[in-house]
This record gives C-alpha cells, sequence and structure tokens, in this order.
C-alpha cells in the first residue's frame, strides 16, 4: 500500500570554532567532507559572518543621539543599538523592550539580525551580502571538489502569526530559492494551489531543526537527495517588497 | 576536521489516493510501514481532512448576502467564499483579490485554509481539530505498533515579509511543538540568543520540501533521527495570539 519515493539525508556536521583569524576559507574546510554532486549545503550565517571578519568592536563604534535615546527604551547597549541602525534601512515596529527593523538587505527581522550574544568581544551584523557569499563558498567548493552543489546561508528568525523562531534562507547559490510553479498540474489535473514555493526557506529550516540553537555546534548542514532544482536561485528572490506586503 | 554528529533521514512515502470511502484509519494505513521509536510522521492536511470526510458539498452551500459580494470583489464563487466565511473568526486583511483570515482555530492564513482546487466534488477546509486528529493518528499507531513516535500534521501557508508558500504545523501530538531554550547556554556558555524554536514548524517545513505541492503523490514523510524532543507538543502552542503580535 505504501512505496518508498524519496530517501532524503541530512547530515548535521561538526567543524572547528571559527575565530576569525582562520588560515582556511569555508569552501576549503567543507571541501574536506566527501561532498557528491547536488548536495546542498547548509550553513548557518554566524560563522560566515565570523570567517568574513564581519565582526564590530564595541569601542570603535560612537553611539548617536538617537542611539542613545533607543537604548533606554530596548534595554540594550547603545553600541548594540547603534549597529542595528546602521544595518537597518527603517525601523519597522518599535516597542519598548523590541526593535524590528528592515535590513539594508531587505530582510524584517529583530535587530537588524545583529547578534548581541557575541558582545564579549564584537557585535555581529549579519553578512554583508549573503548570496555573494553563498556564490563564493559553491564557487570554492565546485573548484576544489569538481562537485555541482547548492549553498545556503541561514538564520533563525522569528515570525508574525507564528511562535518560536524558524530557520530562513538569507543566502542562496546554485540551487532554487522561490520556486515558480505556476502552470503545474496536481494530482487530479487540476492547476496548482500554491504557484510559488518557498524552497530555499523549506531547506533552510530542515537544516535548522538539525543545528539546533544551543550547544549542538553543528553550524554546517548537507542536504543530500533534496527533490529540489538546482537553478541559479537567490536568497533575494525570497524578500517579498515592501510595496507587495499588506502586513507593512 | 569535520565530523558527522547527527544523521536525519526523511522519506517521502506515496499512499493510495484517499477518497474519503477509505474502509482504514490513517493509523492503520501508516503502520503498514515499519516505523522506529521516535519517527516524526508528517502528514498533509488535505490527506487528513478527506479521510475525515471533512469535505462540503457545494450544494448544500446557501451564500450570504456578504459573501455574495465578497465574491465579486475576489473573483471567487460565492459557495468557497461562504465556506471561507464559515471557518473563520474574523478578516484580517481583504484585498481586490485575496482574502486573509484568522481561522477558527486561530491560524492566520490565506482563504482559511479552504482548498478550492478541490471544487469539483466539495470544498475542503482544514481538519476540524488538528491537534485532535493528531493525537488519533499517533495513539492508533501505537496501539497497532508499539512504537512512540511523533504526528505533525502539515500545509503550505503563504508569509508577510517573504516570497512563496512554507510548511507549518497545524496539529503536533508526541513530539515538542514551541521548543522552549531558555535557561540554556550556547558553546561560549552565553545565554541563547533565540529562546523559543518553532521546532514542528521547522520539521514540517522539512517535510513540505519533499511532500512538493505538485503530482509528487507523497502527502506522508517519516522523519527519523530528529533531534526533537519527543514532548506532549501541540499545533495551538505555535500560534502567537492577536494580542501578542504586533503585526495585526
Amino acid at each position: 500500500m505504501i512505496k518508498e519515493r524519496v530517501k532524503m539525508e541530512v547530515i548535521g556536521l561538526e567543524i572547528p570554532l571559527i575565530s576569525g583569524n582562520e588560515d582556511y576559507t569555508l569552501a576549503e574546510l567543507i571541501s574536506t567532507y566527501p561532498l557528491e554532486d547536488k548536495d546542498v549545503i547548509v550553513i548557518a550565517e554566524t560563522v560566515v559572518s565570523k570567517i568574513e571578519k564581519n565582526v564590530i568592536l564595541k569601542n570603535e563604534i560612537t553611539p548617536s543621539n538617537e542611539a542613545m535615546e533607543l537604548s533606554k527604551k530596548l534595554g540594550k547597549e547603545p553600541e548594540v543599538v547603534q549597529v542595528i541602525l546602521d544595518e537597518s534601512n527603517e525601523i519597522v515596529k518599535l516597542g519598548p523592550n523590541f526593535i524590528i527593523t528592515e535590513t539594508k538587505h531587505g530582510f524584517v527581522c529583530a535587530n537588524s539580525g545583529v547578534d548581541e550574544s557575541n558582545t564579549s568581544k564584537g557585535i555581529k551584523p549579519l553578512p554583508k551580502n549573503p548570496d555573494k557569499s553563498a556564490e563564493e563558498i559553491r564557487m570554492g567548493i565546485e573548484k576544489i571538489t569538481g562537485k555541482k552543489v547548492g549553498v545556503i546561508i541561514n538564520d533563525s528568525m522569528g515570525r508574525p502569526f507564528r511562535k518560536g523562531s524558524c530557520g530562513i534562507a538569507i543566502g542562496v547559490s546554485g540551487v532554487c530559492g522561490l520556486w515558480d510553479r505556476k502552470g503545474e498540474k496536481d494530482l487530479f489535473g487540476r492547476e496548482l494551489k500554491t504557484t510559488e514555493v518557498g524552497i530555499a526557506d523549506e531547506l533552510a529550516a530542515t537544516a535548522s531543526a538539525v543545528m539546533g540553537q544551543s550547544n549542538e555546534g553543528i553550524p554546517l548542514v548537507i542536504i543530500r537527495n533534496a527533490p529540489v532544482p538546482f537553478t541559479n536561485g537567490t536568497g533575494k528572490e525570497l524578500i517579498r517588497k515592501k510595496e507587495e506586503d499588506v502586513f507593512r
């Protein structure tokens, strides 16, 4: 009665702690694992930001008056607030103890995605250009291994309507981001109900379930045999423009 | 340098087409597959609704004046609009060709989750009580197989800020829904950045990536070796209350 149709593997990998002083690239590191064609490699944004030395030292920040005032409202350090503002296009929602911005990339999220848990040494924003980072890692891996893979950089973000964070794709290369299925038919020959699938977000969430948030130490996940198109996707195509969004 | 830490398997299964006249339960059907303890079984809501005979025949519906008027605005049949209204607590956003409601369950989604692609025979709402359905399926499987499993009922929904649909968990049983990680520490001994993880949504998205939306015919997915707690979760605990949501 029941038939196996797809078997996808999700392999969570431990890597050495990234300090930002590595003498190797992420592509070189990842290529030490036996990769296969059509593997989707999902990497936690924190690792990408660190290896790209995208960390701002606190003593290099001079908080503006706006940051000083917001700092009191939010209960956050003025330096952190300054980085949140620097990383944003605009404030989307501001509450007594939260700030939701649109980042310069276009993501709507808490604190511009700036990592505060890292503030002992410095403050860590999201990678500057996650699509470009994903592309570089993918090209590097292809050069070293000859394998055609997809790369997704993921982050955990909160959501309207739903409690709890969920992994999303902030950078994509070599694999579909937004899957347009318009014109395709369902099992009964009817037009599809859902015509656009956020497939890279679904794979990012898949990886997040394995990465965890705690002391798992698994910032790298290989998804093998994912039934998705290996096209030239981007993370950008998953962002809904402000003027097309009825919830902004 | 790189160490394998977790290997999660995601098995997409084909099942017989569900007509609504089955002489077996979903638990009986699923139990024909060799399940293991701690498998997470993800089932597409459409299959659950159909086997529960939760399909409304068009000729049994008398559209109200409100449904008739909305029908013109939305370009949808009055009968479909009536079911959308019947399934909702309130209209959250209404546009020229879309309607976003809060369903009676509390989900904020397009068309109250009502499936219109099914309108040749009838109109299919979401399962009436997805947590209860998940619980019944899980208990049935446990009775037949003796295995302790988790059950998630998933659906694909659109999202603010992000393009494309993404799988979410509308019903949960036997596995964690919202994972509270407050008080836990990261690798550096710091308090976690994200304290609540929508883990059942991440697993629902995992399954959706394998199920597809088209003629894949894979409404059932087994997730094996998922590194998540097998606690008494619900789908309800993933719903953010209206008064706690700054985007409503």
